[in-house]
């Protein structure tokens, strides 16, 4: 089921979870509705997902994207499920598919950890509150991000981001770009590069477009460009998201990321990191455990976002031999601070092992 | 005129040059044919040019590109202008016209100094003469380049390159293609790591398209992947070329060199730029005096590089500001060594005024 807008519906006879709304996940009605970002910012059409089956796929091929919303998106699907009386079993073989249809960003892991593998109880309600909780928590995890991060953003700053990291991968107003939106909000007179963000474009396509809708200034480039423009200072600041975070502060994200960490280093230039605490991995030692996904030769041989079968194109010879990391990973000494919602932890503050003690005091990680 | 090979033609009554052939420029029977590089590797398509004009509109629109490649194509068709009668006074003013095509590439404002604004005789025959040489000459700077650069690479290496160097850009095998294509033909056994390029893809389509027709092992990569590449060793040595060298040995060439420039230097790997005398600029003190070409927004918020009206593609907002400079500066201190036909030119050579003693030795230097 596709259509422009979130279809109003009649409810199911037992419905799992009272209405949530964000900007692309929505659960109304007894019907779990997602945004269709392979189709932005061309196209808005909502995906009804039937089924934690239907969840797996709709995650795979990237209609829902961004660390935090598929967890969140894994989650409601499986409160949907129980809803619907799926048994226990069902519901923990539905969890593990779930939590391996994308292997980089953890918060889906943890998500499927807080929902199923690590809850005492399965039943349909206690999921519905998990889900509705984890939902909820994420928007004020943004608020929270969003205030610290804009804490680092000067009147006046220039700021380059790459990928997306706003309202659409979260139930709130963003990791990095929530920081840049707060700083806005806050009056701060500031200006965004955004990188297209090569292959699947997310800069060009997401950020460009939530940049616009929030009225904040913005040039798009392409990601090779962003060396000149450090060479040229017009940059004050590097902010950007994450995937997974390791406990030494090694960071995975999108494919890219590493390289703009590097040339900030070269050119003595801020780089921040602005993520939930459901990103740190806290299982995981450094940014060599962390897995890493190769997608499809396709998206580098052309523009494959659009994977619907619509207007693909390949523009290098068909038979191309291509490599396709989706993620990259950013040791922690080129990260000059981490925004996480628990607080800003600078890098000394990570080398010291800060992310470990934050581990240890962390009342509601399970 | 368009076609998918260049035609067999009757020649016209007054002759200019003889016939010159070479894989992207050929002229034939009295005939200037130029290979549309916007339309490969999907469409082989010959562009007849019938003025100088017509060649400042080919330069522009990039349906013939590549600094040393552009040049040769204005004295071609300066010279093909003077067999079909054209007076001095309006070679001289087309000839200012082709100089300002593009202003980034020196090679173009050389072969115009050498045909026509530093040349004693506008005639057409010593035009036509002039042009064969700067053809002749062009084919044998890669030779030489050619060899020169294989003496860099070793049996195994994985090199990285950037843009298109070959045969498409040049009327030889080419600059930096050139050396690898050489030291391929040495035997040693290569593989390359393509990047695509944005925002024309000249690597994706080109670069990919010359080195499966060489059989020389390649991969493809999105730009922002090279970092990583190079910090899980993957790179050994980077090779690519150059649009204009300034005397102190600063480069400036395609958008995404300096990043490249940047990271191998972080990585500790060689980075060579391979070039023609022709590409030097013995009049430019460094890379701050270099002119930089500003393409149109559209080339960033989609795919335009097919620019003939067939597959317009544009994935961002329409109305995105972009920022698309076609080159950008790498500083001489980035840069392990130059390779140009005249020999191989080191950091700590070029650093202490190499390539001013080789203007005061270049004797075919006018």
């Amino acid at each position: 089921m596709t259509g422009t807008r979130p279809p109003a519906t009649t409810g199911k006879a037992t419905r799992a979870m009272g209405n949530l709304e964000s900007l692309a996940l929505t659960y109304r009605d007894g019907q779990l509705l997602v945004l269709d970002q392979r189709l932005l910012p061309q196209r808005q059409s909502w995906v009804r997902c039937e089924s934690p089956e239907a969840m797996c796929q709709i995650i795979g091929t990237l209609q829902v994207r961004g660390a935090p919303l598929i967890g969140i998106a894994a989650a409601l699907a499986l409160a949907d499920y129980a809803g619907g009386g799926a048994a226990p079993a069902d519901i923990v073989a539905a969890a593990t598919r779930l939590a391996a249809s994308r292997p980089t960003a953890v918060n889906l892991q943890l998500a499927m950890d807080r929902m199923v593998f690590k809850a005492a109880d399965l039943g349909a309600a206690a999921l519905a509150a998990k889900a509705e909780a984890l939902f909820d928590e994420d928007r004020e995890l943004c608020r929270r991000m969003g205030e610290l991060g804009a804490s680092l953003i000067a009147d006046g700053d220039h700021l380059l981001t790459h990928c997306n990291t706003g309202s659409l991968v979260t139930t709130g107003i963003g990791t990095a770009l929530g920081a840049i939106k707060t700083a806005w909000r806050q009056g701060k007179k500031i200006h965004v590069y955004v990188d297209e963000t090569r292959p699947l474009l997310q800069g060009a396509r997401l950020t460009a477009w939530e940049l616009a809708q929030s009225g904040i200034p913005h040039t798009l480039i392409c990601d090779a460009m962003a060396a000149s423009l450090m060479a040229q200072g017009k940059v004050d600041k590097v902010l950007l998201g994450a995937d997974r975070i390791a406990v030494n502060g090694d960071v995975a994200n999108k494919i890219g990321t590493y390289s703009l960490a590097v040339l900030a280093n070269h050119h003595r230039l801020p780089f921040y990191v602005v993520a939930p605490y459901t990103t740190v991995d806290f299982g995981c030692r450094d940014g060599a455990d962390i897995p890493i996904e190769e997608r499809s030769a396709d998206e580098v041989r052309g523009f494959a976002s659009v994977n619907d079968g619509s207007d693909p194109s390949c523009w290098a010879p068909p038979d191309t031999p291509a490599w396709n990391p989706a993620f990259d990973v950013t040791p922690a000494q080129l990260v000059t601070a981490l925004v996480l919602d628990q607080g800003i932890f600078p890098r000394d503050v990570l080398q010291a092992g800060g992310l470990k003690k934050l581990a240890a005091g962390l009342s509601y990680y399970t």
